[in-house]
């Protein structure tokens, strides 16, 4: 199932998306009133299956006639992401000079987490600020995000995929002159609409390998990262263990795994965003995260 | 006004706090149903001046009939906090070889920023998990940390203390094996129960002079650490600023504001902490926040 959070009046409301068919069914007359996308993740085991049986039945309106917001537009919390886990994309940050422990191609031998601000989010469609005057070295980063289901600690890497509840798409877009002279990344990583994510969150149940889901990512068109998820250094089991083994993860935590070979700064020179530009993130079955930049 | 939140059956409750006379004050009756510290802070237009006309008539318990809970128990989103923050905690940071850009005893020239999860947070006297298996080297930070009343963005230093809301004590314990390892601080600062805080939430009126506040932190009633506030390298207006720059701070942010020498790490031996032990984390009249280690 690919659900949505849609804009329709005052509040946002959760709908279920057939991209093939260019539809969305509004869901509210199958949830209770009130009731967001995280709860529907929190309280999937009841929900899901209403949501399973009676989808089909919803009145459908084009999927191009609703404003799509971030699937989780006000995240429970700040999103984990992780740095350096792809092989080629570790390697091009090391020699950019942006790393906090100046340059090194090394490979992490342990995952680097970082988060994002939950003010941060924004969904599909909508702008990223580029912040004149906070930073000049806007970049993109696309990802694929896992959000997960049941929470819990200490979760095994065996167990991990019982905790994925299911993917979105991510651009973990960053402010690259901030996240080197702070050292630690999460004002960088942290400015107002630098989160977009969307446009669907997929249930997990289709997506029946995840390690051969392609990731692409375009800047006006043009290819800038190509990557397939079974390139990660540190797969999804290993971040759900190593974040979960003192750390309870929540029911609609979202966790962005990272971003491959191709960021802006691993061009020489750098190909920093510059407003009216217009990124894309392309992840198989996914769907398409498009956002310009204002 | 020194706000609390405490434990009572299902849900926990808002209360107004008098050390002086070891009592405090179910603010319930005074409150909206269901209204938690969070949202008192958010409507403290309208709910500030309730309380400050009700409270004395409140029927009064004595404090230590009842359990504080952390004065924010859920924040809304991570802590943010602020790393090298006083000039020779600074030192014997960087000479402890737990930094990430290795061994460097510069002062940072812009604040860094990290934050700790949600999930972490406990109040006063709740029990520091030791985490064994996960952490072998526990150590204790004291700090003094804003809480954050009207929000928003591009906030100047001349402005920043009209959105505080006030203050309270924060203790960031943190896993130092974690934190060099993984070499962004999120996770070796974030595994559950290493965000104590409190034991009130103290309003900015009672505090005259921020910057003349003495913070000390003591383990099993040995000081460790002594500062001044006014020793911070990054004032709190320069935090405000740095941090609103490009990020919306939201009513009920918290924002840590770094801790002085005297951590474990800075000891030769380092000092970790271990199962027993107390720590006591005491700021000029925002009381005294003391948590022992399971």
């Amino acid at each position: 199932m690919k659900l949505v959070t849609f804009a329709a009046g005052d509040a946002p409301r959760v709908g279920v998306a057939d991209p093939e068919a260019g539809l969305v069914r509004d869901a509210g007359g199958l949830l209770p009133a009130g009731t967001g996308l995280l709860d529907v993740i929190e309280r999937w085991d009841e929900l899901g299956p209403v949501l399973a049986a009676g989808a089909a039945d919803l009145p459908a309106v084009p999927l191009e006639s609703v404003r799509l917001l971030a699937p989780i537009p006000v995240p429970r919390r700040d999103v984990f992401c992780v740095g350096k886990n792809y092989r080629e994309h570790a390697a091009e940050f090391g020699r950019s000079g942006y790393d906090s422990p100046s340059r090194s191609e090394e490979l992490p031998d342990k995952p680097i987490f970082f988060t994002k601000a939950t003010t941060a989010v924004i969904g599909p469609d909508a702008e990223i600020d580029p912040h004149h005057g906070v930073t000049s070295e806007l970049d993109y980063e696309g990802e694929l995000a896992v959000i997960i289901g049941p929470g819990g600690r200490g979760i095994s890497r065996e167990n991990a995929y019982q905790h994925v509840w299911g993917y979105t798409i991510l651009n973990d877009v960053t402010a690259r002159d901030l996240q080197r002279d702070h050292k630690q990344w999460v004002l960088g990583k942290s400015l107002d609409t630098h989160c977009p994510m969307g446009p669907y969150a997929v249930t997990a149940d289709e997506v029946a390998d995840v390690a051969g889901l392609e990731l692409e990512t375009t800047v006006n068109g043009e290819n800038r990262q190509l990557a397939l998820v079974k390139d990660l250094i540190f797969d999804i089991p290993d971040l759900i263990s190593t974040l979960s083994a003192g750390i309870t993860l929540l029911p609609g935590d979202v966790l962005a795994t990272g971003t491959p070979v191709g960021v802006g700064i691993g061009f020489t020179p750098p190909k920093f965003l510059r407003s009216g530009d217009v990124v894309e993130v392309a992840v198989t079955g996914l769907g398409v995260l498009r956002n310009r930049v204002a």
